[in-house]
């Protein structure tokens, strides 16, 4: 995607000693980036949200590991790295995707040719979900036609919680692949962006993510979504996922299952969108996904823009009350209407699932 | 309520010439006060929240009046007052109600005794008001007390959304009285507080509320309830309102709609405390409550303590993306367990109502 002008992913290497990423925690404040050296400077951007989104955590793990093979390319080493990215964060599955992948790249290869190996491996992960993303909003995309055609002309409304757009992924996202699609397609469509407490992820990247790209959106209170599903106000809701398993239940950023609830009693579509990889095959189903649990800090303190132009954190909440952060939730497959995958559409069934990737 | 030992209503008289009030727009932060002189210094009060809740603003819009009547007591002063008082927020019903009960009170007096007595009417408002909070506390603990009879000694989880507790009433709350009364009868509760965005009077008023009384409680996003329901984490919900009507839909602040969904899907009662002065009987259903919408700037900006000790307000979403911030939505009558008023428990439902309150 373009800011300013100029054609960004969200993650790149620079020559063979580094990779660079956006620094999400600057956004929408500040663009910035960060060089990452090490295996430890790419979880620590992992563990920091630095880089968030399913797919790009995975993208940056497998970096992680391209880095630890530069300095030592054992079996040991690579081992330590695997472990170390692998326990940055519990919930999205690409992690443990990606590492896989690599290692088991890597492993059947002689030590001598890793560092090479694992460059190139990591930029073929990188390429692949930019062409999976890119997939993804195509088959999004028959879904808004169908549901602007409906609409007759009128402006098509859909809602979205947290981010998943290109900077949840290397490039295009995954359930704002479709709506950057739509409006390139001339179709009129608004957002409706939840704020997505406690980080904001909705207000700061996706809601700067689609004003950078043209789209005509609105940011809401995460309470609000339902209160707009009721007043008719909502013709489809779209979202990502951290994690889907094998009977269809969806892990995804906390408060998706409340706008899945308030889609289903209104009887308004929830899709959600995810490249396979988001599929976990092990789960049979979300009662098994670990849900992490994030710093009381993202509740107790806001940091933004102060009117001269610094950033400040300020006390948001009574002082000396606890908070707790759960970072996800689990939405049940019945309330999802379909999936949205790099291969097509299918029920949010073990069988939908299977029919789409049947070597699952 | 106590605050550092010393009892204190939301709003009380200052000789017959003007009434004070905690300004509730500096708290968590600042105890602070402020003194109204006039039906417009009330108005603005109400207005810009420096007090809130759908008692307290019927109360203060009765201190109005009588503010307006020390100095014009004559018809067209009081109809002048009750238009300017009756204007500042459109959903809260009690407004309406205490304006009219003022109003009809003083049109049948003399104007020469209508200063003082709309003093001793504004004064009974209260004081009812105090006592019809405390009963719907009583009746509350019965359903309180079950639910932690069931858990066997077991913490009595519960959830509430905004702020329905003394600081949105003359004293006690309407939700926040049960609470209050389990806690001094020595019931072992917990209270997950809803953040309650975009003004977080869960984490700003709720939760100072609770810590000045003592009550174990956890702010959590307003994401993050639904999640808890599914974890077995919440035994009951129960809220306050700003209007119910004839058939029993409940408008409440935003975002209460989404929690007695998570409510329903996962079996856990969702009660509703109000006083009869919150029933609109007037509108047969919620679909026709007009619904606030407030300022964008209250989602896009947060004011909060910087470590230094200063308060500021920081912008905290992406430069130039619009926001919307409807203040209130409707949760229609079929989520709710019950009422909790001040005559008793009864279905959300036109029947349950009229066998409480067979005159309204």
């Amino acid at each position: 995607m373009k800011i300013a002008g100029r054609h960004y992913r969200t993650i790149w290497p620079v020559s063979d000693e580094a990779v660079e990423v956006i620094d999400q925690t600057k956004l929408p404040h500040q663009f910035a980036t960060l060089m990452l050296h090490t295996p430890e400077e790419a979880a620590d951007a992992i563990r920091r949200m630095v880089v968030r989104g399913a797919p790009l955590i995975g993208a940056t793990a497998a970096y992680g590991i391209a880095l630890a093979m530069r300095a030592d390319a054992s079996d040991e080493a690579l081992d330590r790295a695997h472990a170390l990215l692998l326990e940055t964060r519990p919930t999205a599955i690409n992690l443990r995707w990606a590492l896989a992948r690599m290692r088991d790249r890597l492993r059947n290869h002689p030590r001598g040719g890793r560092a090479r190996l694992a460059w190139t491996e990591t930029a073929a992960i990188c390429d692949e979900d930019v062409e999976t993303c890119r997939r993804i909003g195509e088959h999004g995309l028959t879904i808004f036609r169908d549901a602007a055609a409906k609409k007759g002309g009128a402006q098509l409304n859909v809602l979205t919680h947290c981010n998943a757009g290109w900077l949840a992924c290397v490039d295009w996202g995954t359930a704002l692949a479709p709506i950057y699609m739509a409006q390139d397609a001339g179709l009129p469509i608004h957002v409706w962006v939840d704020e997505t407490r406690p980080r904001n992820q909705g207000a700061s990247l996706t809601a700067y993510e689609l004003g950078a790209h043209g789209v005509p959106h609105t940011i809401i209170a995460d309470n609000a979504g339902g209160h707009y599903m009721q007043a008719g106000e909502v013709d489809l809701a779209i979202v990502g996922t951290d994690r889907v398993t094998a009977n269809g239940d969806v892990a995804n950023k906390i408060g998706t299952y409340l706008k899945a609830l308030a889609a289903k009693d209104n009887s308004i579509p929830f899709y959600v969108a995810l490249p396979s990889s988001t599929i976990d095959w092990t789960l049979a189903n979300g009662r098994d996904i670990p849900i992490e649990e994030r710093s009381a800090d993202e509740l107790l303190k806001m940091t933004g823009r102060l009117p001269g132009g610094g950033i400040a954190t300020v006390e948001i909440a009574a002082p000396g009350s606890p908070a707790a952060n759960p970072g996800f939730d689990v939405t049940p497959a019945r309330l999802v209407t379909a999936f949205v995958t790099e291969r097509g559409i299918c029920e949010a069934t073990r069988e939908g699932l299977r029919r789409l990737f049947p070597e699952g």
